[in-house]
Parts: structure tokens; sequence; C-alpha cells
């Protein structure tokens, strides 16, 4: 033992010492620059075969939207996320057929059931740079507001020629704060089916409790089926529609992945904040993030009180309250991690840095200037939110949202399709009434009412230059107005609506300003009333994003300048599109004392299961486990079959399922989320802790096999065994 | 990196196949039986030179009461857990002087300050087996309650014989279940003073976060020095009083005790339940641990409303928040330890092989007959428990507690002092002042109330056969009672008792049953209205307890020949009598992909420092770790001063401060906590997961050298460098 254990200290000094993740999220036209630190972490494929997001692997990896997945067979089978399939797996689960429970397996393709509405696969079919399209000769001395506008014409035109070629879905997405802008055109497949996703035992196994957590032993995968009409473009769903036969997908690796190889994953990383001043991280870390955790508890115990445990009220809001919590645990994480390694002063530091870089040789002296406007700017934008916040949560109520929603399509119908808002032009119309529909399934009155009062208790205690005359005056809001006084005020507005009726807001889609202003639902009355405050707003918003459109790109190229001086590849922040991120298997010390290996095993299944959910695997897989029935996708190194693994991958949001592939370009798992103290890194990259979670393929193909009999599936894929 | 990390699975297999925790709390005069073992296990001494409390090294252990301390030096010198002496440290402390936040040292012996009130030094000097003498010849036929009495009478009667010397303090402990009684005789000094502690920031290092976590980095330490008067016998606090003179002390340890070494520790644990029978672990998993966790919630949540943050009432409650927090962590943890173990199973599998063993032989038949009366019994008692539980919860009130205690001396005193109930004779009386002056400290009428509300909440929804009539009478409650008519009706309660008053309460003291008995005091009416419930439940328990003390050592007899037949030693369950425990410093793997390295490091202070309580170490500390400024006491195997170490000693509440011996004797550690993984051992030893955590006396010494200037302290003890 002692021999042994003593090693352990061996294995993290080296851990720490040279164990560092590798930070960036590249997009696949900078993998070339990088190739031979690519060779050198592992990588055995051309890096510049990485680059065509058209050809393989790349054009194998396509978006859900919200979620990554891949395709893994000629015949439209797409691999992602349990957790990102689930919607469709609960909205064809009926006490009978409860596949939330049991999971689900199509005996054949005619059984294959269809998604959750509004479920797509998006296949990226054609990547342009359009920046000169998008900025080239736009006037200077133009206001912000005005040169929102006109980037903004721009890119709706862009988007509008893309789409004419049916069934395509196109957007412009803006790279390093709008120094670089690419026109996306993807197949936009409408026709999404459930094919297989194991029971909530397996794929959601250790829940809300092991979010975020490692060791893990989660079975987060599922499968799609993408169906195309019999010519082989997008359609809605119909009996007569076929697979759809992909150019190009991914092997399925059941081979000996271990700690240390090379992985990389391909995916659609959201959001993150990597090249945020110091302003920006102040405002959030500061004031926006613990005054939003400050209000969560409150929160979810207004839905918990108001909705008993078991209701039908409860499970409409079950979702809500996941999320809430997982915000909160999220944001708790990001504020102990910020504390943790000095977040502001390490972003100080950078931005003394820079500024000597800049001040290094006059020819930079415009970056300094531009700089100085980004956080002048920055300024603003903190102070405008923390002015809007209080207004903005009392202004929560479903029904509420749905009639300004309403409101605003109204006034936007008036004008010609190119020159309405985002989100209210035809090509949104699919999507606009689907979020009309949604309600249905998640609102209560009473929950709701309970959060508004929540709300405008704390709107009412917020400093009063915070209030919104409107809305003060739409409620009979003044300095006297005590909390007890609303409750009957907000009752007439539960009564008297009618938007509590699908059919009622769906038939509103087409109404004239002038109806609804003549409206006597008090929820539309309100959304007119706010109407002017709304877009006041709106003009305020646009107006600085007009101006940080010109300013942004300054700094980011400083940005880029100097990292380039430094030796380094700038990356740019996420923002939904396909970036790459590599490095390694690899475990971790998240804090002296602590070590994470690796790999979990199915032994650990067994240790921590305790009959009761989330931690309740199905008995056949416990036996199973029991008989050290492995098959064929045990790793001799750990001695069991691998569950989950760690790495070093650079992952935010909206990675979940994306294709983890191996130094060949085979699928060996799928990434699913990020160790706890990894969240700070949307922030502020922590190579010393920074860990991806990924789903083992030996351990999906393990429980295809054994416990779920998928073997048909697994027939279909081209699994690589050695 | 890979060939590295591949190790630690290694270390991860060899550790959970040959890294098993040793079980067994034994008493000293049991440590021969086990010397071959121990031997292996790595100890130096003679087995048998453990076997005397008053020899080297037992008598230098010594008890606090719930702590366990060690002499460390001739002049009365004595370490401890900073938790144990903290007290103390509260107790001293002022707005000027805040020693918990700035730490104390007195400067020379005359500025060393009086412990907290009621503080103890207990030095053992004699032990013998009076099993004979409490048991011998007691009638078969007795009743339950005879029995007892008739016991009770006996030990009375030891311990009066004893503590015919004065100074002394006596108890008779009983070990397996009755099977064997020892008088214990301790020396009780009286004058304990606080010598030094640091500051919270180091002693309290990471407080209620980590608690039970690892891995830790606490200063759990913390000096006393015991006074005696000038002829050496104790005394109460005066100036004259002289420091005593131990005939042992430990020597301190900064050599280098690495991983897989041999550590023993020595301390008085304070309870476990090892040899339990199935329906007593139903009754506390099924039914006591639930429902008191569901409670505790709402009760801290009750306390916390009723006392703003900040407050003079929260200032008082703080302990008890604190203290709820603990227990609700600690029955969570044995909740879900128990599901993870399969307690009820093993425990199940447990009795049908002893009762296997019983039936191979027929001569062993009484025993099944014993045992399936300790079961009738059990059962029994597992009843009266929750037929009681609300009525005893809804009796919480601290002055109707105290109008109790005070109702029942005053018919106590009507008794020959050596008739009297335990608790209220003479030899007690000092702590029962001390009691009813404590509540002083402790007691906000508003919480109160409060609390009482929310247990008569509980109360009145509890089934009406479990209510009391008369609490239900005295307080006129019955089926129409809302909970809205009780404010008023206890206001008056609150409103006009005296006994809120500390002299009022002492006063008291000497009252006879006519005159409390005739009190207008409303909670002393409550009292003498409550007091035949309280008899007769007192009555009923004694009965029983009369009743297991024949029947439990037969059961207790079972099991240690049982287990003698499998080669193994049974040990008493903890009884907070001396108790040793053996084993090796070592790491873990609590969870399957999760490691636990042995020894943490100072740099994992400022990796967990985030500037905020109870992570915010002094400056000084963090300024010497930066420059690694270790002195003498690095360990080169973690590169690093060890803070704290695990190991795998068999421990549990009452252990903390206890000595953590290496193979020669010499102080390593002071023991201080277990894992969150451990307690569930308190029912049901897992050696895969039980872990004890201990300061490392190495980080005691540098933190006395070089952050606190203790050299004088350094000075006074013996330190063995190599």
């Amino acid at each position: 033992m002692k021999h042994l254990m003593g090693l352990s200290a061996a294995v993290l000094l080296a851990a720490t010492a040279g164990g560092e993740a590798k930070e960036g999220m590249f997009t696949p036209d900078q993998l070339p620059e990088i190739s031979s630190d690519l060779r050198k972490t592992g990588l055995r494929l051309n890096a510049r075969s990485l680059t065509d997001l058209t050809a393989f692997p790349m054009g194998a990896v396509i978006s859900l939207g919200n979620c990554t997945a891949s395709f893994v067979s000629p015949y439209g089978l797409a691999v992602t996320n349990h957790h990102c399939a689930r919607g469709s797996v609960q909205y064809n689960s009926t006490e009978e057929n409860n596949y939330l429970r049991d999971g689900f397996l199509a005996d054949e393709r005619a059984d294959e059931l269809p998604a959750a509405p509004g479920s797509r696969i998006y296949v990226t079919v054609q990547v342009d740079d359009v920046t000169s399209d998008v900025v080239d000769g736009i006037d200077a001395a133009l206001s912000g507001r005005e040169r929102f506008d006109e980037i903004d014409r721009r890119e709706k035109a862009l988007i509008s020629a893309c789409e004419g070629d049916a069934g395509h879905r196109c957007q412009v997405a803006s790279f390093f704060g709008g120094l670089q802008y690419k026109l996306i055109k993807r197949l936009e497949i409408r026709d999404v089916r459930l094919v297989y996703a194991p029971a909530d035992a397996i794929g959601k196994y250790g829940g809300d409790i092991d979010n975020w957590m490692w060791p893990r032993h989660t079975g987060d995968f599922a499968f799609y089926r993408a169906y195309v009409a019999p010519d082989g473009t997008a359609a809605d769903y119909s009996e007569e529609n076929v697979p759809f036969a992909p150019e190009h997908f991914l092997k399925v690796s059941a081979a000996g992945l271990d700690d240390g190889d090379f992985v990389m994953a391909a995916g659609y990383p959201g959001s993150t904040s990597r090249y945020a001043r110091t302003i920006e991280v102040k405002n959030t870390f500061d004031w926006f993030y613990p005054t939003y955790v400050d209000i969560i508890g409150g929160w979810v115990e207004t839905i918990e009180d108001a909705s008993p445990a078991g209701s039908d009220a409860r499970i409409k809001y079950e979702s809500r309250i996941a999320g809430l919590n997982n915000v909160l645990k999220n944001f708790q994480g990001q504020i102990d991690g910020a504390l943790r390694v000095g977040l502001v002063d390490r972003r100080e530091a950078r931005e003394a840095a820079l500024n000597a870089w800049i001040a290094e040789d006059e020819s930079r002296a415009p970056y300094a200037e531009a700089i100085d406007q980004v956080d002048a700017l920055a300024e603003e934008s903190a102070r405008e939110a923390q002015r809007n916040f209080w207004y903005n949560n009392a202004t929560r109520p479903q029904l509420l949202g749905a009639a300004q929603r309403l409101y605003r399509l109204s006034k936007e119908r008036q004008k010609p399709d190119a020159d309405r808002e985002r989100g209210y032009q035809e090509r949104d119309m699919t999507f606009f009434r689907q979020g009309l529909e949604a309600i249905e399934r998640r609102y209560d009155a009473t929950v709701d009412k309970a959060e508004w009062l929540f709300f405008l208790d704390l709107y009412l205690r917020a400093p009063s230059d915070l209030r919104s005359p409107a809305l003060d005056a739409a409620l009979g809001l003044d300095a006297e107005t005590d909390l007890s006084d609303l409750p009957s005020t907000l009752e007439s507005f539960y009564q008297d609506t009618t938007l509590d009726e699908k059919d009622a807001r769906i038939e509103l889609m087409t109404a004239t300003p002038a109806a609804l202003e003549a409206s006597d639902d008090p929820f539309m009355a309100l959304a007119v009333a706010l109407y002017e405050t709304e877009m006041a707003q709106e003009e305020s918003a646009k107006d600085r994003d007009g101006r940080r459109a010109i300013l942004r790109p300054q700094y980011m190229q400083a940005i880029i300048d100097w990292q380039r001086a430094n030796g380094t590849v700038a990356y740019p922040d996420a923002n939904s599109t396909l970036r790459v991120t590599y490095g390694n298997v690899l475990g971790g010390s998240p804090q002296d004392g602590l070590i994470y290996e690796p790999f979990t095993r199915l032994e650990g299944i067994t240790a921590k299961d305790t009959g009761l959910e989330p931690f309740n695997s199905p008995k056949r897989q416990l036996d199973l486990i029991e008989a050290e029935d492995y098959g064929a996708y045990a790793l001799r190194s750990i001695g069991s079959v691998p569950v989950n693994f760690l790495s070093d991958l650079d992952s935010t949001g909206g990675n979940s399922g994306s294709a983890t592939l191996n130094s060949r370009g085979h699928l060996v798992g799928l990434l699913f989320d990020g160790t706890i103290e990894s969240v700070n890194s949307d922030w502020d990259f922590d190579p010393r802790t920074t860990r991806t979670i990924h789903v083992d393929t030996r351990y999906m193909l393990w429980v295809m096999e054994k416990v779920d009999n998928a073997d048909a599936l697994i027939d279909e894929m081209d699994i690589v065994r050695n």
C-alpha cells in the first residue's frame, strides 16, 4: 500500500505541473494555423481536412439548435445526448407508455416516433466569409442606431437570398465582436424522429445531484433519425418521408481509448466571455450573479409553494425549477471560482499587459483610444442592465410575454417582410406559433400569479428611481402600495384573460394593432401600455449595439495582434457556430488532496446505487455488472467498461452532444458536461481545473447490446473494434 | 502524463482491493489479544505497555468531557482540537480583544485565561473491573424496574465510595451491553486555563462548509493548561494554583510521518451502534432519521426568521443553528450511506449468520431465546420512542425544561443523597447550576416562542392517539384547536414567567415541592402539570432498561463467542471510555473515479482561499506559503508542509482531540473529524470508505513557529525531529 499510494502524490505533482488543459474553441478554418500543436497533441488526420465543414469528419457533425449531434450511419441516424433528446421522449410518453421511465427503442423504422414539435436537425452545407458585405462602406458618421439598422438590413438581405434555396436556414454569425462575419447555410431537416433513448435511470443517472460533478456515471446518449422527402429535400413530417442520406457519417469506436490519448470535440458552444473587459466582469460578478443568486432561492420556493408536489402544476414547472437550480449551481460555481482564481485581478493584469504592448509602438495608439470607448460603452451597458433589471423581472408573467409578442407582431406585420424585426419575419412564424402553443405545457395561473407577486415585491423594494412610470400607472402602484394590496389587483388579470387558451393566442397572430389596442384582455392592455417603455429599452440597446459594432472589432484586433506577437493564436468567443477543441483524456486535481481519475467504471454505478431516483439503475444493468459481463467493451487499464471520462477540452453550454473524436476521427464519446470547477472558464480559462465530461462510446454500446438489446442499431453503425 | 496518470488507476485498484480500513475501537485491555496484528500493522511499542491507563503513553491521554486531549509537557500543558477549546476562546473574547478573530497566545503563564465555566480535565488514575459487584446475585425474578433500581443502587454506591477520595470523579461504565462493568476513577481538574489558540481563520478554516469533507486544511489545535492547588490536589480556580505535573506526557513529532505509516489514536469515542439489531436499525433509518431530517429544515428556518441576522438573538442561537445543520448533514450522510451499502440487508445477513452458528450446537439454544427477547424489547422501545416523539418535541421550551429540572430537584432533595436520581445528587449540583446559568447565553423569548409554535404545530398534526392529555389540558388543546389560536396562549407564558431571570432560576434550587406547586409562574405550573406524564415515561424506560440489562449481555456473549469462533476479537460499542484504534496513514477512493490523497499541503490553503470566511487565511500565513517558507516541517514526498492527513482509523464523535500516535508513541497529529462517507460507520463499519481526518503536528508546529510566534510553547514541549 505505502509504495503504491505514494505514487498518487507523484501523480498529482505531475498533474498540477504538466497536465494543464488547452484553452481554445477554434473555428475549423483556424486549425491549419495550429496544425503542429494538433500533431504534437496526437491528431493523426491532416488538420487541413478538418477545415471543410462539408467534408469528413466535420460534415457529420450537425446541430439540433441548442445541442450538437452527429450522423453515425448512412441512413440519417444521429447520436446526441439523452438530455438533448429528452424533450422528445417526454413528448411521446403517456401513462401506459412511460418512455422516460422505461426508455424507448423503435423495433423497426416504422416505429420511430416524431420528435417534440420544433425539433430540427441542421446540416451545414456552405460557409462564406461575408465580412465585406456586412461592414464595407458604412458611413463612419452614422449614429449607433443607424449603424445597427444598416448592418441589420445587410444581414437580413444575405439571409433572405441564402434562404431562397428552399428547405435551408441561414444565419450571419459575427466573430471577434464583429471583426468577421460568416454566412452559414444549413439544410433544415424538419422531420426528426426518436429512434432510441435509454431509460432515465441510465440516461439521466445521477440527475441534478451529479450535475456538473465528477465522478460521473451518466449514460447521456440517445438517437434521432433525420427524415426527408423522397426527393431528398427537407419536408415536414410525413409517412412518405425517407431517411436522410448524409454525405458523411462517423465510425463509432469500441477500441482502446485510454488515459492520455488524443481527443477532440466538434460542436456548437453557445457563448463565452473570454475577452470581456474588467468593467463587464465586475458588473457580472459583483452585481448580476450575486443579485440573481439571491433571487433564485425565493423564486424556486415561490413556485414550489404554489404547486404542491405531484400536482399537474408542479409537473408543468418541473423543468423551470430544474433550470433555476441549474443556474443557481452554475452562478454560485462561477462566483466561487472567480474568488478562487482572483478573476478581477487577473483581468486587470491582462489589460495592463495589453496596454503596455500598445504603448510600445506609437502606431498602436488608435487601439488605446478604441479600448477607452469600449470601456465607456461597457459601463453604460452595465448601468442600463441594472436600471432595467427589476422592471424586466416584474414583467415576467407568461401571458404578458405572449401579449407583448402578439402586439409587436401586429405592428411588424404592417411592414414589408424584409423590414420587420428579427423574430417577426415570415421565416420565424413556425417557431413563433410553437412558442405560443408551448405555453400550454408550462403555464399554471396560480403559479404564474405567485411568481408575479414575488417579482413585484422585489420591484416595489427596489430604489424608486428604477420604477417604470408605465408599469406603475397600469397596475396602480405608488409609494404607498403595500404588497398585500396586490393579490386582488392581479387576480383580475387571471380571471379576465383569454390568453390562457391556446386557440385564442394563435388567433391573435393575425390581429391588427388597432384590434389589440381595443382589446379588454387585461394582459393585452398591459402589453399595449408598456409598449413605449419596451421600445425605448430596445432603441437604446440597438444604439449601443451599433456603437459597439465599430469599437469591439478594434479591441479584438488589438487582442489578436498582441497574442500573435506572443506566439499564440486568438480564437473568437463562442457564438453557437461549429468549433473544434482538442486535447487529451486527462484526470485532474481540482483541489489539493483530491484526484479525479480520468475514467469511471461500471462498478461505480453499483456503488452509487441507492435504488432511489436518481440513483436507481435498472436491475438488469446491476445484474450484468455483478456478473462482470463486460462483453467486448472493457478497458484493460481500468479493469472494467469505462462509463464516463474526463478530458482537458475547452467547452461550454451548447457543446452538449458534441462528437468526441479520437486521433483518427472515430467517435469515442459524447461531450455532455463540465466539472463545477470549470464553469468559471467561460470568463477565464483555468488550465489547472478545467475538465470536460464525456460519455464513453464503449458504455453506450455496452448498454445498447447488453441492457437494451439495440443490436439492430449497432449493426447499422460502423463499429471500429480495434 | 499518460504514463503517470495511468498509475493512478492502478493505485485505485490497489486501494480498493487491499486498502481496507481496520474496524475496531478496542479497550486498552484488549490490545494484547491483538498484539500480533498491531505488530504487523507497524506498532513498535509492546502492546502490553498500552494496557496500563496510568502509564505511558495512555496516562498522557486525558478527557475534557466531550473531547479528548493529551498532556505534552511536564507542566500540565494539554493539546486538543481548536473546536474543543473554542468555547473558552469565545468566553474570553470581547469587542476589544476578539480572540476568535485574532487568536490568543498567553505571553507568560500569568496571562493564561480561565477556560469557560464547567471546563474540566479528567486524568484517569484507576480502572477496576466491578462486574461482579454490579450484577452478581441479583434475583432473576425481579421485574425490569426492580432490576434497574438494584443495579443503579450498586453503581451509585461504588461511585460514592470512589469519590470519597476528594477531587476525583468516578463512573461505572458498562461494556458489551452490560456484560462487563468497570469503575473508572479520574482526577477532576477544575482549574483549566487557555494557553494558546490560533485564529478561527486557521483553527476553523473551512468552517461548516468543509465539515466532514476531504480535502481539508484545518488547523484544529489549541492548548490548555491544567492547574491544581500547590499541594497537587484538584481545586477551583485560584491565583495560587500551580501547573499540574502529569506523570506522563507525549513527545511531539516533527519527523517524517508518511503515507502508509502506522498510526493509532487513543481517545474517548462517545457512542456507536455496531451491534444494533435489525429492528433498531430500521427504526432509526426508516423512521427516526428521515422524520428528524424533515423537521430540521423548518426548525432552522423558524429560528432564523425569529432572529434577524446580526441581532443579539441570532448570536445566541448561532451554535444551535450550526448544531442542527451539523446533525442534518450527519443524518443525511448516514441515510445515504445506509442505502449505498444496503445496511438493512447486511444486518439481516449478519443476524442470519449468527442464528446459523447458534443452530449448529444445541448448547447455544439459550442464545436464540435471549435474542428473540432482545428483538421483542427493541420493538417495544421503538414503539415507545415513536409514541413519545411529538410530545417530547412539543415540550422543548428552554424555560419549561428548567422548570421541570427544578421541580424534579425539589422532589429529589427530599430523599437521602444516595437515593436521589442521577443528575440530582450533591455531586451533580455544580453542573446543575451551570446549566441554569447557561440559559442566559442561549435563550431569547421571541425565538423560543417561535420554536415552541413550530413544534406544537407538528404535535397538533400528529395522530391524535399520540397526544398527551396532560399537555392538551394544560394548553387547552383539543380537536378544534387551530394553530392561529396558539400565539396568544403562549404569549402569556413569556410575559408572566420569571424563569427568564438567572437569579430567579438559581434561587429555586432550594425550593420545596409545595412551594413550586403553588407557583404561578406559567412554565412552573406546566412543569407540575406534566410531572406525572414525564414520570410515567421514565418509569417505562427504566423498566425496559432493567429487562435489557439481563438480555443484552446474553446477545453480546453470543456475538463474542461467534466472532471468536471466526477468529476475530469483538470490541464493545463506544461508551465514552478510553479506546484505541490503529491502522495506517491512508488515502482512499470514496467513489469510483475519485481519489483522496492521504495528505494535504500548505499550498492547498492558498488555492482554497477566497478572502471570505471561512476561507480567509491570515495574510501572514499566505505570504509564508507563497515564500515556501516551510522551516523544518516539510514532508519530502509531498513537497510541502503537510496540513491534514487521512487514516483508516475507526473513530466517532468524542474522539475529537484524540492523540494520534506513531509507532513509537509520539504525537503525530490530532484526530478531529471523519469523512462524510464514514458517518454511516457508527452503524456498520464500511472498510472501503471509512477514513478519519487528523491535523498533522508538523502543520501545528509550523503555525506556532512561523505564524503565531509561539516559540515558548514549542520549547516547553519535547519535539522529536527525526
